[in-house]
């Protein structure tokens, strides 16, 4: 299970490389995650009014080709694991038109309570979305 | 009464045209803003946790010279106008070395409730920090 | 003649007052506008590959009400006025669901070469450009 | 050998969880490694003029506790490793007041010809700018 979204480059994500930079990409992973999430059929701003939060524990991104302006890139989202505490989500940037693989990552986060950003169990607090989760992870 | 803020631009922070990008300039802009708040001897944090917000109304800015990366420009922000419902503030991005203006702008911000979004009345409020900004005002 | 794309509002777009922080609007803006052009049968990429470039002389934005993480929004992209050395674009940022409006705003833009950063004649220099845009522009 | 870079939060960088985004960490590394190659006598803008650039090939963050608005951090650059072909960064981002660890990260780049983006010897290219790059890897 994956979701795939289109992503047009912005020529405000661009540097003076006069390619990509090398920070949006973890942005672009979000509007996969996002993505990913809202297949599972709950939005993570509901997640956030429901009290949850995942802020980030561990980021990995390796650039493997340059993206441009107007690129056309589909971001693949995957659940590799998740656990009570943890869950990470894996990435792979893909040019639309050629299929060829510019870049891939990781992110790990935690479940975390949003007014304290004290770690929750999220079997115990959202077993719903738990097992959705765990269903969406790839074997 | 003026604040002075140095920044250096940040590679990041250009486009591909080898430019600071002028979505840039509003974060400077703010950062400018953020530290004239400090000078008057309140954090805009501690607004904030107040029960303060100063979303804006408007943004305009007026770009002269292209800013590059690792230049160093100073940020001279001032205050233009406080009224009980809004304030604005002035801006002028100048060159550290040559005193050049690079550009110039303006923000107006609305005093908001931070739980409701809804207009305060600041002088009510927070009858010193209106004070301070109006003993800030330029004539 | 106007554009019209839909934005979803990213996360890494908030800000701390929960909403999106206001030095989005320009980049969205650049999103619309690389569309207009599109849609006009070129691409802003070649327009830069063909030695013009449309660096910001100016930016105004008025923000009318806040948009939120996962809000759907409409970017109406128009042309206000073209000459030989100038070119303005004006916005609406809309609720894609309500037709609510969110913000306005209007850039303008040299047309420069890309080498020289040096006004051009951009009727002299890409007369069928020229004209489409000046077909576009809104009366 | 390490540069030490103080960086106060900026407003723009926080997001709706009230903490500095994710994305915003790999901007504050940039920042530290432009200091830090600055240290060594030159600037990055000028390896780029004599044509070459460090884009990126990996990066890896570790995000230990949320830093936020306004919060003054260190941000500690260091060479990992040099090699012909590539150079390896690490960082800390520390609390100024209190010295706590924020997180941690790398990145690795490659030496590339900033006309055609492939890759250079940098020690053919530029002897002595390799010559400090290795002086200033730590052991």
């Amino acid at each position: 299970m994956k979701n795939e979204t289109v992503i047009t480059a912005r020529y405000a994500e661009t540097d003076q490389m006069g390619i990509i930079h090398h920070s949006v990409y973890p942005v672009w992973f979000e509007v996969g995650r996002t993505n990913f999430i809202k297949m599972l059929g709950v939005t993570y701003s509901q997640l956030e009014k429901d009290g949850v939060m995942l802020p980030l524990c561990e980021l990995g991104c390796k650039y493997i080709n340059p993206v441009h302006y107007e690129d056309e890139v589909i971001i693949e989202t995957s659940v590799k694991k998740v656990s009570f505490a943890k869950i990470e989500f894996s990435y792979r940037v893909i040019m639309k038109d050629s299929g060829k693989l510019m870049a891939e990552g990781f992110t790990v986060h935690g479940f975390v309570n949003s007014e304290t950003f004290r770690p929750v169990n999220i079997k115990k607090l959202n077993p719903e979305m738990y097992q959705k989760l765990l269903n969406a992870q790839n074997d």
